[in-house]
């Protein structure tokens, strides 16, 4: 009997081999998956699955996973401000982990006894499909037939004529992931410490010159509005935000950091909605929410980027954290008010019926009633005790 | 005999006041200092002298720390890329504190068995003052002035001018306070939650347009070059550098956050050479540091900035925490890049002979010969285990 | 109109003075309030009831809390292995807490505009109900006899003797405050720094010297089970475990921690049920939670513990803690062996169906057949990796 | 040429079977090492090396690492009161990493192109030895014949005696790995969950039953003194601790924890001098240090610990550690009294020039003079002032 295989389809060169090579080289029967989390046109998908059967692939399917992608990681990734090392959304990690989740489970249903992935060997994608491979559907065999041929892309381009398949590989200046949360550009620049992406590398070409202020309405936490426009489904948010804000070329930057394999690697990515979506949900919450809420989100939400990023999204401690995340959010509720100009982006204010500034109880810089000088006087002086009694115990010690 | 009280005066109208109530009417003798943490003209300084003279202070000090400042505060701020809440260099808080803890061993220098400050109830800066009073001198009387009588600014200007002082007391639309990491802007808008600052308020206005681009050269984590200028003290380093991106605009936003006392407050700013440093400087390290290295600063840093925000910089934990610091910046020398245009800067890339990205041992997105595609595979086989259990373990008890 | 004030009764000298100073001295309605949290039998509340009618209070109440006790509180202190400072599992700390919080909610309901407590001002049980009072009846004067005038023990007497109290108020050698979660002990020891308690300052004895081994039984973390006996009300099985193991003299240690008003306190506790329930608890927690689990529960408790100590338990954030820590329970069910023996106690073993030690799985120690060694091998390679490359590049600049 | 390898050697079974399986098998020549890291007597050291010899090494070394064992590592588990999941000493991690970077030093120094442990594929001390292996030497060929033959104990006592090696290789109940910072205990309880270690399985018996009170002296962190004894040396004062408590069977227990390879796994071990050392240097700290400086201490001593445990000893990042550890000890000098008795010990009290609980400046429940009544209240009303509005605000929006 031949072997069930599930390989994870994107239709590039890497993976058109895999079914070849899959198929024909070692007698599988492939079924292909591609999941969809936002970065394809129906157009593109119904090119995929073309090319598949093109391949012969015994079966091809497509799972909608946008939304699920939106309510089971950006929308915590919102609610955590999550920046990876201060600069990069997760656009990719947090896509591939989910392609990967639901390419495991698509194999369990259907009772595949093999899942193959056309990962290289030198990104932390391989790391990703091959964990959500191995925890969900333990029992099969993980194929990575381009991690473990190392074939350069000439002899993967040979091997497919070989087989028939003769077309034209486009190699692109740049390698460009795009998502619903980001796109990511790779090119020879990045693969440098020193150089930045030319103007001409973005896919989004900067095409608005004059500013404009745009508002967007959190609801406990998740965007809802922006201008006069209400979404009941964020993800409509997420997109009609990419629309306005990309041809103003806001949400670039090179992320560097470490890689789950331990090396430093460097991606740029323009990732408008994210940039200002989060920018503007952490000014809201500087206001809503207490001193020492800010401070342990801000310390779970870096974890559970980590953690995503590194392709540890199954661990039960993620599901733990996201339930800490939402339990946050009730107050984040309110306006808040953005400019949008070429290549940046102010938070200009926010309007919330849970500020904590609140002028009713008191406002900094005015004297209030709420409180006499007095009483700070003895707050400051209780809060100095123990550092100057450790400071008077010093000084006799010396 | 009379009591000698030490005043750590500005030469506004708040310590104006202060100077003429204490030594009529409390009957002090009053010495003023005031201690310059490099936000001052040698022109500004002589007038303030003056004008405590002529108030009738017994003596007037000027005590010069920037060079301390920069060494035994600002310097950790880069090291600790600090930036509270994302966004605030903290520049009015650590400067705030120096000059606190200079005033107060002032005092105990010259005997004095009070020290007086001019700050209101209503801030962040009279805990800093009280706590560094009391833990550096904790038998000297602590005298507030301003916040005890919560008088008027009119109430304050008559009774100056009952006392022979009658000059016009100019009040701007903005307070300011000019200092060398940052000079803060409140004004009316600041008092809201929804409002920015209008171009007209900002102190330094944007002059240049054409983009520039810089570079900035780190040994051992402080800054030490600026394009071709090398500079032995960082201090001109970065006075320099406000010079250069100033007129850009860059470096400016509001800062919104917790006071000490525990209200939001709301404050601009414009701080264009420890943005563009802060930024560069993390840059680089991501470069050179272990991932947990750079996970480690993070937390040890904003923990510092919030202790030093919060007139807590006299904790031992701050010297341990510098300590700390300061043992890992032993690689973080280099170049960096970066762009500045108005309203704007972009980090560019960076030059390091420890940069950890170095190709010699195999570059992100490309195969390297260090690990086979087995030896990722082993790894994301182990690093699964435990939750590929877990996983197995929930399902059997479902 | 007199003013209407509750206040925290606990029939003490202090308390007592209370009454009288308010009602006589200041002319208010006092309508005195206990907070049972489980420290106390029928009898004795009965004659604090009396006590208060006899001293003059327009009423008395006594608030049964010990079931919301547990539930709000207690709960997530087993939850979280909460010992403050690796030693104190906060007995007297949640309680007064709890005391302060419903005795406040009690003044808003009978409409009261002041509100009392009996605290000294050397402790941490002032800034308790400070804090309780003021956040949750603002508007009400908080009033402070015992801080406030500062009487001695002697005074206070001399006073009530003067109002016709002429009772015996006997000064015990130790100061205890018994609850449910643990009974304090302060004497003339605690007061020193190298002195222990004496064996006669324990208020339970130790009766038991036969070793005794038990079964703790937690269901989703919490304890419903002894041996054989099963608990619908956890409380029943802190009170069981207390009579079980309080002959045995288990749990009782000095704690030396910090005040919240910053100086160094001593006290001792003897805490059979909590110490014997939380080592049991984290002893199941290390076999069925994921490494991470572990992690960032002991992150989340440990600031739990140290702002309920701190009489912060209103802050939101805490509630967003209860939640997280609610969410890693949910496999912390199964069985503990503890061995009970006079001055201590031995977690045994554990039983669980979550217990992912399981040998279905591998066992430390034998070679197992979900990974070979190559596997850990490659493992290994990966995992060297940054700091193989760190250390060739820092060689290379040496 | 021949290969040159280094091996890890032990002269138990495994080890044996790799000097005959690389010297006779693959051809190479044999360099054994020994790092001896304080749990060998010079008579088992000689013993060592004469088995060596016998078995056909080239060479064989002893490397006496004992001091730098303490200076470099174990001198930072005090520091930082290192129990990892609040239990385990850390006993075994420590030495094998230090003998994993000693033999690769080693075998850098002879100029070795390959080097060999005798680990199985199913603990920690494998991952240990590869990392450090291939940080330190990454040229070389890193052999593991017994994790990668899968032989058992037979098929290797099999092998021995075709090779003219014929000796009786006794199997013990429990394996046990004696060490100077305690000694572990393997055996078939501790393969399960449930089971704790008969009292014949611990290497020391209990021969102590009279109470005894002992004093240990630290200076700056470091045990220098017992009783009336000064050591310039810890190492002597550890092993003198252990001498004196160890016969009371003291510092036993089973840790149970996460393997590097994601298995759960349980270790009895006995560690009287490391756990009373432990308790008594952190009982000091309580006393010295300020709260933020115990705080951020257990933060970084805790994941110093994990990474211990996890083979990453030499990762940048650990040196931080070290230092900012160090930088905490100024203080933490003074005199510890610990009683000892029967399977447990209690610290009973302090006494340090820099104890912050002076009497001099007020004791916990007793007033003092430093502050008054209405500078708690103060404090207490800023304190709460953010949760004040939290909650009025909440109450607004409900």
């Amino acid at each position: 009997m031949s072997q069930k295989v599930v390989l994870a389809f994107s239709g590039g060169l890497d993976t058109s081999f895999c079914v070849k090579y899959l198929s024909e080289d070692r007698g599988m029967e492939v079924h292909s998956v591609l999941v969809d989390t936002g970065g394809f046109s129906d157009d593109e998908l119904k090119a995929i699955e073309d090319r598949a059967y093109s391949l012969g692939v015994k079966s091809h399917a497509t799972i909608a996973k946008t939304d699920d992608y939106y309510q089971q990681c950006l929308k915590y990734l919102v609610f955590g401000n999550v920046l990876k090392n201060n600069t990069y959304p997760l656009c990719v990690s947090a896509e591939r982990i989910f392609q990967a989740l639901a390419a495991a489970e698509y194999a369990r249903k259907i009772g595949a006894n093999a899942i193959a992935h056309g990962s290289t060997g030198a990104g932390n994608d391989q790391v990703r499909f091959d964990m959500a491979f191995r925890i969900i559907i333990p029992e099969a065999e993980i194929i990575t037939p381009i991690r473990d041929l190392r074939l350069s892309r000439e002899a993967e381009i040979e091997y497919l004529k070989g087989k028939g398949v003769d077309q034209e590989w486009h190699k692109a200046a740049y390698s460009i992931n795009k998502g619903l949360w980001g796109t990511s550009v790779g090119g020879k620049e990045t693969l440098t410490s020193d150089q930045f992406l030319p103007e001409s590398a973005w896919p989004t070409q900067v095409t608005k010159t004059e500013p404009e202020t745009i508002t967007l309405t959190f609801e406990q936490g998740e965007l809802k509005g922006l201008n006069d426009e209400s979404f009941n489904n964020p993800v409509d948010a997420i997109r009609k935000l990419t629309e306005i804000a990309g041809p103003f070329g806001v949400g670039r930057d090179i992320h560097v950091g470490d890689t789950i394999i331990g090396i430093k690697g460097r991606v740029g990515f323009e990732a408008p909605a994210p940039l200002v979506i989060l920018k503007a949900h952490h000014t809201l919450e500087k206001h809503v929410l207490t001193k020492w809420q800010l401070y342990w989100k801000e310390q779970m939400a870096n974890w559970y980027g980590t953690m995503l990023h590194e392709g540890q999204f199954i661990d039960p401690v993620m599901r733990n954290i996201e339930t800490f995340l939402t339990d946050t959010q009730t107050h984040v509720s309110g306006k808040v008010h953005v400019l949008l100009a070429p290549y940046r982006f102010q938070v200009l204010g926010i309007e919330s019926p849970y500020d904590l500034m609140s002028s009713a109880f008191g406002s900094y810089g005015e004297m209030n009633n709420a409180w006499t000088g007095d009483d700070v006087r003895g707050f400051s002086k209780v809060m100095s005790n123990q550092v100057m009694i450790y400071e008077k115990i010093a000084e006799h010690n010396r």
